[in-house]
C-alpha cells in the first residue's frame, strides 16, 4: 500500500457508488435473508498449515464452532497435514492464505515453484524473504503471479476446493502491481479474494477497474495487532465486537497451542507469539465469545455462503 | 545396495588388504594413542534439523555429553535453528546427513536446489520421495551429485564446518552409481564420508577404486532398528555395547522429545517414533550408558579427532 494518492479514496468511493448503482439495491445481508443493516461476520483463522501446533488449534476451533472460516499457507512444511483434513471436510470454509514471506527466525520455507523460477522472491539463504518490505522491494509481479497460481494449484491437487484467497502479512498488497496479480488470479480461478474496502484507498484507477461487480468487498476487518497492556484478551475482543458495523466484516484470529514447537517458531518475535495464539484459541472456543456475538446481533457468514448469491447476482449484470 | 554380487565381498576384502599393506602398520587406535585393539566408538545423533523436537533433544544430549557427534539434514524446515547452534559451537563434531527423502506422512520438504534442477528426486506432489526404494528407481546420479553439493554448500554458508557426511535412510547407497557420487563429493570437499565396511560388499570394483587410503572405514555401526518386544531399551543398548569389537565403531541414535510435534511427524510410522526417540535421548544422557561404556572399555572418538592422524598419514602415501 505504498502508492496512496490523496484523490484515490474519493475516486474509489465514486467508483464503488457507480458499481452499486448498476446493481440491485439489495444489500448482501438481504441477499442472505438478513435485515438490510445486519452485521455479518466471518470468524477467520489465519496461518493454517504453518505448524502442527497451528493445525491442531485450528481443527479444534473448527470442531468446537469457534471459527467458521480459515485459510491455508501452502508452502509451509505442515501443509499436507491440514490439506488431508480439509479434503476430508469439504463442508468447511477454507481458502488459501497466499504466502510470499517466511518471517520466523529459525523455521523457514521457500515457494511452491522452483526457486529458479521465482528468484525475485528468494533471499540469499534460499528462502522467502522475512518481511513484506523486502517483498515490495524485490518481487517481480510476473513471478508472484506464477507462484500464487502454483499455490492454488497445489492446494487443488491435494483435494482442497478453496472458497477464497487472502494474503499472508498483506504482502500481495506490497505494491499496486502485485495487488493487480491478486485480483487477476482470483478472477481467473473464479475464487473470491479478500478485499477490504480500506485496501481500495491504495489502488490506482487502472487497478480499480479490475474490481468487478462480482467482487465481494469486506467493509471492515478486525484483528488484535498488538497486545494492549493491562487490557485482558477477552476485553479487547469484546471492544472489537461491540465496534462492528453493519455490512460484511471479518475477524481475523491467529490460533495455536502454546507449546514448545510454537514457542520455538515465534522466538524473538514481538507479536503473534505462542501464548498470544493460545489466548486467541481459548477465546474463539469460549462461551463468552458466543455470548458477545449474540448480544451484539452479529450474524456469522462464510465465504462459501456469500459467494452463492453474489454469483447469481453478478450473472444478472 | 542392489547390485550385490557373490564375488564382491571377497574382492572388497582383497582390496582392503591391499590398501592396508601399503599403509603404516599402525591401527587407527594406535594413531590416536590407544592400544592396538582398542574399541573406538562414535556416539552419533542422526536426523538433526528434522524438527524443533529433534534439535532440542540433540542440543541437550550434546550438552550433557550423552553424544559426541551428529549430522544435520539441510533441506529440513528447522535447519536454520540447528545451524545457528552449530555455528556457535564449532568445537562440536557435526556433519551433514545428506538427505534425498521426505519420509513422514504429513510433514514434507524438497531439495535445497530448485525442483526443476533435480526432477528425478521430486514426486508428483512436489516433495522428495518418501522411500529409498523410490530414490533407487528414479534418481539421476548427476542430479543427486548437484543436490548433495548444494546441501554441503548451504551448510557452509550458514557457518557450519562439516566434520563428515553420511546418508539419511541410506538413500545415497540406493544404487552403486549414487554411492559413487557420495565418495566423489566427499573426496572433492575433503570431508570424510561415513563408510562402514559392510557397505563395501555392495560396491563394484570401479567404485571400490574410489575408496582411497585416506578413507576412514567404520568397522561396524550399530543402531536399534526395531523394538524387541519384552526387552527394555537399556538392555538392548547394553547388548549392543557388549558386542562392540575392536576397531572404529559408530552407534547411531535418533533423539527427540516425545511431544506433540514429534508425535505428529511420526504418525502412522512403525519405527523411530516420538517415544522411541525420547527413550534414545533418556538412555544417551543416563549414567547407566556411561557406566556400560566404561565397563566395556569403549573409547569415545569423534570424526574430527580421527580425521587428523589419517590426513597426516595419507599425506605420507
Amino acid at each position: 500500500m505504498n502508492n496512496f494518492k490523496p484523490f484515490t479514496l474519493l475516486f474509489a468511493l465514486i467508483f464503488i457508488s457507480a458499481l452499486t448503482c448498476g446493481q440491485k439495491k439489495e444489500t448482501l445481508a438481504e441477499q442472505l435473508g438478513y435485515p438490510r443493516d445486519a452485521k455479518l461476520l466471518i470468524v477467520h483463522a489465519d496461518d493454517i498449515g504453518l505448524s502442527h501446533s497451528v493445525n491442531s488449534a485450528t481443527i479444534a476451533a473448527f470442531e468446537k464452532k469457534g471459527i467458521n472460516s480459515g485459510s491455508i499457507m501452502v508452502p509451509c512444511p505442515w501443509f499436507p497435514e491440514i490439506a488431508e483434513y480439509a479434503k476430508n471436510h469439504p463442508e468447511l470454509d477454507i481458502g488459501i492464505h497466499l504466502t510470499l514471506t517466511a518471517e520466523w527466525k529459525n523455521y523457514k520455507w521457500d515457494g511452491v515453484l522452483p526457486s529458479s523460477e521465482i528468484p525475485s522472491l528468494i533471499n540469499e539463504e534460499g528462502y522467502f524473504y522475512a518481511s513484506t518490505e523486502e517483498v515490495a522491494r524485490n518481487a517481480n509481479p510476473d513471478e508472484v503471479e506464477k507462484e500464487i497460481r502454483a499455490q492454488i494449484e497445489r492446494a487443488m491437487a491435494f483435494g482442497i476446493k478453496p472458497t477464497h484467497i487472502d494474503t499472508h502479512m498483506g504482502s500481495i498488497g506490497a505494491t499496486p502491481e502485485l495487488f493487480k496479480k491478486y485480483l487477476k488470479v482470483g478472477k481467473e480461478y473464479n475464487i473470491p479474494v479478500f478485499l477490504p474496502l480500506i485496501f481500495l484507498q491504495a489502488l490506482t484507477s487502472e487497478i480499480l477497474e479490475l474490481v468487478g461487480p462480482e467482487q465481494i468487498l469486506v467493509d471492515n476487518f478486525y484483528m488484535i495487532s498488538a497486545e494492549t497492556p493491562g487490557v485482558p484478551w477477552n476485553e479487547s475482543y469484546k471492544q472489537i465486537i461491540e465496534s462492528i458495523k453493519p455490512g460484511l466484516n471479518q475477524l481475523i484470529l491467529h490460533l495455536a497451542i502454546d507449546d514448545d514447537e510454537m514457542q520455538a517458531i515465534t522466538i524473538d518475535h514481538s507479536d503473534f507469539g505462542a501464548a498470544w495464539r493460545q489466548r486467541d484459541l481459548d477465546y474463539a472456543v469460549s462461551e463468552e465469545f458466543k455470548n458477545v456475538l449474540k448480544k451484539n446481533d452479529i450474524h456469522l457468514v462464510t465465504w462459501k455462503a456469500i459467494r452463492k448469491p453474489l454469483k447469481s447476482s453478478s450473472g444478472n449484470n
